[in-house]
């Protein structure tokens, strides 16, 4: 194994240490139990977001705490579910009174703890099920689809609208359509090594590609044969599309992210065979993100996601972030 | 080879392409010759920055096109210099008639191009060399020293006094003045494969580092067993630290530089490394920049550099930017 660390049991304190360093204008980094807040208090009157889940997917979530996105993010191990205690402990540090919404990626861990820290929650409240996968139903850690990059994309959308001091139970429903307009689906080119492991998670031949890949490295639909961008794109967006409806003149938000080896330079061209997918289709792209967004640690690769947007998601995605991954 | 691409031949059009359309708010692409400009003309009284080089290290340069940094920017074939014909046709199209400043890496292609575009340039124009790396002098494509990650911080700081409206020969002193206080050095955990050539550039045994490395995968000061982050960044920074001269109670700009293939959680963690040497040495960090910002393809392994500070290159630092890559 190959990587800049010092020992496997201290990557993630060593990292986030740096990271909170790093970005000391605009978070904070807690101990025992570890979440990342943002340096400065919740509004009075504004909902907490707060999200979390295994780390090896930088800059999600820590760096995506800030103004107009998350309140707090709860980092696990790498790609192991944080516990009810980080989340609990989290959500008394940010809720201003007005409430917690928790958003979650769908996988088994992640939605049981999370669900007994909702439990244990004194104050308001709810929760969000992110599951934008459509690659397959089911998977090694999941029930259903999984959770990939899409998450993003309603953290984004709904921090936009908690800021505006919108109520606890408008932030939930307003979730509830991002996350039905959104659909992902990823390709990898090599696996991912998890510190603690020392082994790549799962292993490809030199001229197989991974298709419907998970972000943990997880089987997809099919191992295929190396082919040419347009070719994966294709069937990448044939997947999403389909599954989303998504109908001539519809307006999406179109985000090509990389898994954390794959080189710009890659990932623009992925855009581009994406864009002329869609143009042919008369699928209007509205908006873009294109880079490292939802990782896997260092594997080659990335994913698509298209969001269906409507005039409200399209005005909270504008609205001003300022994260340390995510600002204008 | 395994890529996200559809031709090697067609990569760099394709790549571009994408990103011109992903960023359609802030650059325009101008083909035949090949450059990226902002799509908003420069204000007049404005110098022009450019800058230019092999294509490979993005964000470098294209992804600091916008306001508060270039101006234009040239990129080559992968690995391969521009040509003159890119560097005058961008400068004949961005010179609001107040002048061009070229910022150039030092390789010896890239200077004599840029020098040929300047004789032929019908403007004022002056330029700038950048030759930040200490890790050797001469080298495979160099004469001197290596410019590399510490361009960003020259194209940012001086993007900003540019945007001031301070005169060509300012502007050219400024930029020497970044240069003369920026040092860096790289650390290789593996080689990229150039589309063209098919093949690894360079081979690294399992436990293998290249210490110094190039950002075109150049040999650097030696090979050197696998070993913990505290100690790479500790050869790292005596070798940078050494060079700069930098003494207790200096002010610097710490930029932790991704290769293209190493995840975010690494990089905050070599970040914590470097902020505890320079603690132990009270040397203050003023500024940080930690993420994926000169690259080389796919390659894993890190820069760091330092840029000694005064008040003025702090407060061009901190100035408004808006490109792509680089936003505050």
């Amino acid at each position: 194994m190959k990587k800049l660390i010092n020992a496997p049991d201290h990557v993630l304190q060593e990292s986030l240490r740096g990271f909170a360093r790093a970005h000391a204008d605009i978070v904070r980094m807690h101990d025992d139990p570890l979440f990342i807040a943002r340096s400065a208090r919740t509004p009075a009157g504004k909902v907490a977001l707060i999200s979390g889940g295994g780390s090896g997917h930088e800059p999600l979530h820590a760096g995506y705490v800030g103004r107009g996105m998350l309140d707090a993010a709860c980092p696990g191990a790498v790609f192991t579910s944080p516990t009810p205690d980080q989340m609990t402990t989290a959500a008394r540090a940010v809720d201003s009174g007005a409430g917690v919404l928790f958003i979650v990626k769908n996988y088994e861990g992640d939605v049981m703890n999370f669900e007994m820290a909702a439990e244990i929650c004194d104050g308001g409240h709810a929760s969000v099920l992110v599951d934008d996968d459509v690659a397959v139903r089911d998977s090694t850690w999941t029930s259903g689809r999984r959770g990939v990059a899409g998450t993003v994309i309603v953290e984004k959308i709904v921090g936009a609208a908690a800021e505006e001091g919108r109520a606890l139970d408008d932030l939930r429903a307003l979730a509830e359509k991002v996350v039905e307009n959104t659909r992902s689906m990823g390709v990898a080119l090599t696996s991912c090594t998890v510190p603690a492991a020392g082994e790549p998670t799962f292993t490809l031949g030199d001229d197989e590609l991974e298709m419907g890949v998970g972000i943990h490295g997880e089987p997809g639909r099919e191992r295929v044969p190396l082919r040419p961008a347009d070719a994966i794109v294709s069937t990448m967006l044939e997947a999403i599309a389909g599954d989303l409806e998504a109908a001539k003149n519809d307006e999406v938000l179109l985000l090509v992210n990389g898994f954390g080896g794959t080189p710009a330079m890659e990932l623009h061209l992925m855009f581009d065979a994406a864009a002329r997918w869609l143009d042919d289709r008369d699928i209007e792209i509205a908006r873009t993100l294109v880079g490292n967004y939802c990782t896997s640690l260092e594997m080659a690769g990335c994913s698509l996601t298209l969001t269906r947007l409507d005039e409200e998601m399209r005005q909270l995605w504008d609205a001003p972030v300022h994260t340390a991954a995510l600002r204008w």
